[in-house]
């Protein structure tokens, strides 16, 4: 395998943006271990000097429209933003606040007059910014946000406040010492009358860095990680601001004070505007599978010289990473962050795909789902992986100097902000039940349940439909006639494809049957729904796990000759790890024989084998940037 | 269930113990953010001082024998350390490390000269000292450590050497900073042969904090957690110490250099010294168990409050406790909590009982193999349950003031430190394979392979011997013949033990067989060892799982009327649960048929709803002390 050929492939079409980054990065020597060397203070403004750099350099620019100073090259964005996870998230997550939330929140949601004032400030960091959406009583259930933007017609304004404790903004990335003016999520009442979720840019702080008056700002003070981002919470007492204020694409109010939207449902307005800004959960998702790819260079690279314990015959003894244990604890993530790399390839295409061409609902609610499932996936894979490049490094992996601690600590949050993970596994699963018909509804688990209900006839149409596909499939997966030879076809593609359909297929049209039959019965429709929640997002996972699966194929499909090979072992080790992990539903559902289970577990023991040799250089093709991973991790030999 | 009830057996004989801590915790109001708010020196001063303060409350004499000032109360010294898991983790660690190893060294490995001289002293904070053991180059394989202590004769001096880079000491508690002795691990030479490693007293640093000539004394600098500890380096170059530092219980040697040991094989002269510092083993676990329940305290309490997304009908927002999805998420990890904390209690039992009687080697191995299981289990379920309560508080949950951070940053550790735990697990497993015979050999695996070959015909006559009660489980398992009523018997004590027992005899022998025939196959020995790593290690793991779910069972059984019933649901959960876990090796292994199989996962779905209304209750039960959970958690209503 030649590592530059496996690294180019990876890096993809857009690895001019990678290497700006990757080069950035290694300038900056010192960006791995910030977050143990500075005082907190100090810690935020260094990481608002890098953002302000990394301006400089371009890589906002790259994401926004030309006549705004941008080069509109959303994959580019997204992949060059992706690589600030190789330094340091805090870093990577104050210009997601800034360049991705907060600009993008002007882009999507303003119109031209927005565009024109302030986009470019935004992108160049001239003007700092929040994306206030969270608010202390409010996470995951935006819809149900307290804040409240009211329309004064006399004064031509709207008046911004927080009712109540509970509708305090909170947790907000800029807030707590650098922004200046924030996108607020609120209430938007027009004439005494609600018309949902809004967003309005809100002056919070003045040239001086003062807050401004009846604003008030407070710090959230350390967190378990990424502590160069400076959160906070705002207060609104009654905050005017023009009626110019509100970012209007989807929705306008005149100065006589008349509500007016091209979108009439307004379930699907607000998932509209929400839908502008799955940039956010695209990127987590990215950083995510990048800091796992760091984890595991550092991990991979200490197991392949430290050695522990004696081999037989000799004084030396045997290097971590061929004991089988070891190998088995970190090659299948390595496999899966492969795996995961070319799911979120295909992800950042298919963003760059619907936005550049401005596709229709339908595409967009797909790119939305496609999203929710990656960057929950994603983001669970890096708590994993890391957690598990930790033990594997012993006591060094716990060292803050060796990068591991860090890593730790930044992502954790990961796996709740952008949508909590549970959360986005739901919406995915919702999804696919209503097949993203117009008439998506709400999040909330009655409306689902409605929904379904009222659907079931159709679903049942579909299944019928089905029918031929999982017999098809039924025919193509070996079953309990497999005694003969336990192994057969266990390397193959379509066999791996084809277990993961059947699943997917089977659990949702299990869990269709199950809300419809529960409701039939006249059941109360949220005990219906909360019955079937783990199901529900179970099916979610096993859709995207589908998809990751079939990304990797897809990739090992076009691969160059030279690395062909090498990548085809990768995946038949992540297919099979995969399918081991879910060996007991395919038991309990006859699609596994025991022989043929155990079987599985024995040939991704094998391939662990088949792909450790490899191991480095499969590492080093991320093209981790030295000043990430080489951190004077301390592996002599017992004899140095 | 009376909340007080519960609590009182939970704490069980050493509830006085327990309550002295609670209360000294609970002084110190500002124990649960320490890590966050003090810098760094500072924290480790704090630390230093209410160690200090531990030690004028009585804390380590509790441990000690009465000549020495302590009160020989082993039990209670062990549930005393546990309950400084409810504060600050680095107290605990840094306690652990000067009452446990420093002073346990001196108490178990020395003799009536060392006792006088020092006991005193180490057990009151006089005399602050160091474990080291732990080098850069060896963690696991303690028996290749680098250090040696070589005896001159001459001056009847032995001189204490850092021969390289790898031998250096690394990661040692107290060394950083306030450390003034250390007890050292070195290979001991004597005329000229060496005799493995033992245990000196060497002074490290002057009266004034100066480190002492030949003595360099390095800082290991931030760590992912437990800051308040101060880890440190030590090499020596050429440190001469009198010949009484020898901590000379198991070895002696004279004036003459001769070397002497009533233990004659120095594989099990290592072994036996090593043993007696199991204590270490079994705080650690009781602190991670401890640990968990501080984290499912905050996570259950906040899920009871916490309302998000809408409830149909309503205007209120269901609670997140009330999902299905939440409940399967906690409460498993709850009843397993449980679990722990009953086995956690029954292997203080037997520390007390073994060292108190000065019991046999067998049953000191007997202890070793289940203080190291309890340990892995325990510290991996930390892991495993505070992160899961991280997620499950969302962005709140990240917020350094609510201790979770924390929490999961000091306890990560454990599941490295005090013995990896896969290599305990492989210690459990072994100790097993042997039956703990007096050929108890080497840890290293070519012994593992070579001892279990020799033992082979043995083995397979016990396995013969075990065949009728494997035939006895398998009419007490109900398997294929179950269809009629797939719900028979779940929630039946002996059906499932009957089920993890067959599961660890199974795995036993299965892996025995395994070695053995790689052996008579004549295949080297490691790769045959190698082969079979993750079957041992799982076989380790069967074993301890089964001895905590049957330590639940006699918990219940002898638990007062007026808690059984509750505390059977939590057993009921935890037993299902556990099964759940591992349904694909029971169907593999034809002791589940499908059927019964999906109705063990519904069966856990109904007793989560079961116990969910005492959740709050039971969590309450840990008796953790306000000040480490009545942190400013926000949970305000959305109408507030």
């Amino acid at each position: 395998m030649s590592e530059s050929a496996m690294r180019d492939y990876l890096d993809g079409p857009h690895k001019a943006a990678r290497d700006v980054v990757r080069a950035g990065l290694a300038a900056h020597a010192d960006l791995g271990d910030l977050a143990v060397r500075l005082p907190h203070d100090e810690y935020r403004d260094r990481i608002l000097d890098l953002l302000l750099q990394s301006a400089a350099d371009g890589l906002p620019a790259r994401g926004y429209p030309k006549e705004y100073g941008g080069e509109a090259d959303l994959g580019g964005f997204i992949a060059a933003f992706e690589t600030l996870a190789f330094g340091d998230l805090s870093l990577m997550v104050k210009a997601g606040v800034q360049f991705g939330l907060f600009a993008g929140a002007i882009l999507h949601l303003g119109t031209e007059k927005h565009h024109e004032r302030y986009l470019a400030d935004a992108i160049s960091g001239r003007l700092l910014g929040c994306f206030a959406m969270t608010e202390t009583g409010h996470g995951s259930n935006v819809q149900a946000l307290g804040t409240t933007a009211t329309y004064d017609e006399a004064a031509g304004e709207f008046v911004v406040h927080t009712p109540s404790a509970a509708a305090r903004k909170d947790y907000i990335g800029n807030a707590a010492r650098h922004g200046r003016m924030a996108a607020v999520f609120a209430q938007l009442v027009v004439g005494g009358e609600s018309h949902g979720v809004h967003c309005l840019l809100v002056p919070i702080r003045d040239a001086d860095g003062a807050a401004l008056p009846g604003v008030t700002l407070s710090d959230c003070g350390p967190k378990l990680g990424l502590n160069g981002v400076d959160n906070g919470r705002i207060v609104f007492d009654q905050v005017r601001v023009p009626r110019e204020a509100l970012l209007d694409r989807y929705a306008q109010v005149d100065a006589g004070g008349n509500y007016s939207s091209a979108i009439e449902n307004p379930d699907r307005r607000f998932f509209t505007m929400l839908g502008t800004l799955v940039q956010g959960r695209v990127s987590v998702g990215g950083a995510a599978i990048n800091a796992s790819k760091v984890a595991l260079t550092i991990a991979i690279r200490y197991g392949d010289q430290r050695r522990q314990f004696g081999a037989p015959g000799s004084d030396e003894e045997a290097i971590l990473l061929d004991y089988r244990m070891h190998q088995r604890r970190l090659l299948p993530l390595l496999a899966r962050t492969y795996a995961l790399h070319f799911a979120q390839a295909e992800l950042v295409d298919e963003f760059a795909r619907v936005f550049n061409d401005d596709r229709d609902e339908h595409d967009r609610r797909a790119l939305e789902a496609q999203a929710a499932g990656t960057k929950a996936l994603g983001t669970w894979h890096a708590t994993e992986t890391i957690q598990m490049c930790r033990e594997a490094c012993g006591g060094a992996g716990y060292l803050a100097e060796n990068r591991l601690a860090t890593l730790k600590a930044d992502t954790d949050v990961f796996t709740t902000f952008e949508g909590d993970n549970t959360v986005l596994l739901q919406l995915v699963a919702k999804g696919l039940l209503t097949d993203y018909r117009e008439s998506f509804g709400k999040l909330d688990p009655l409306g689902t349940a409605r929904f379904v209900a009222a659907q079931a006839v159709e679903i049942a149409v579909e299944k019928a439909a089905l029918r031929p596909l999982i017999e098809r499939l039924r025919d193509a997966v070996p079953n309990r006639s497999d005694a003969a030879d336990p192994d057969a076809g266990l390397r193959d593609d379509a066999y791996h494809s084809g277990l993961l359909r059947f699943r997917e297929q089977h659990m949702l049209s299990g869990v269709a049957r199950r809300l419809k039959g529960g409701i039939d019965a006249g059941d109360d429709p949220f005990d219906v729904f909360n019955r079937c929640q783990d199901h529900v997002i179970a099916a979610g996972r096993a859709h995207v796990d589908r998809i990751v699966l079939e990304a990797f194929q897809t990739a090992v499909r076009n691969a160059p000759d030279e690395i062909r090979p090498q990548l085809q072992d990768v995946y038949d080790l992540h297919a099979l790890a995969t399918i081991e992990a879910e060996r007991a539903w395919y038991l309990e559902h006859g699609r596994l024989s025991p022989g043929r289970s155990k079987a599985i577990t024995a040939l991704t023991n094998e391939l662990c084998a088949v792909v450790r040799p490899a191991a480095v250089e499969l590492v080093d093709a991320f093209g981790v940037p030295g000043s990430a991973t080489e951190v004077p991790m301390v592996v002599p030999s017992q004899h140095e």
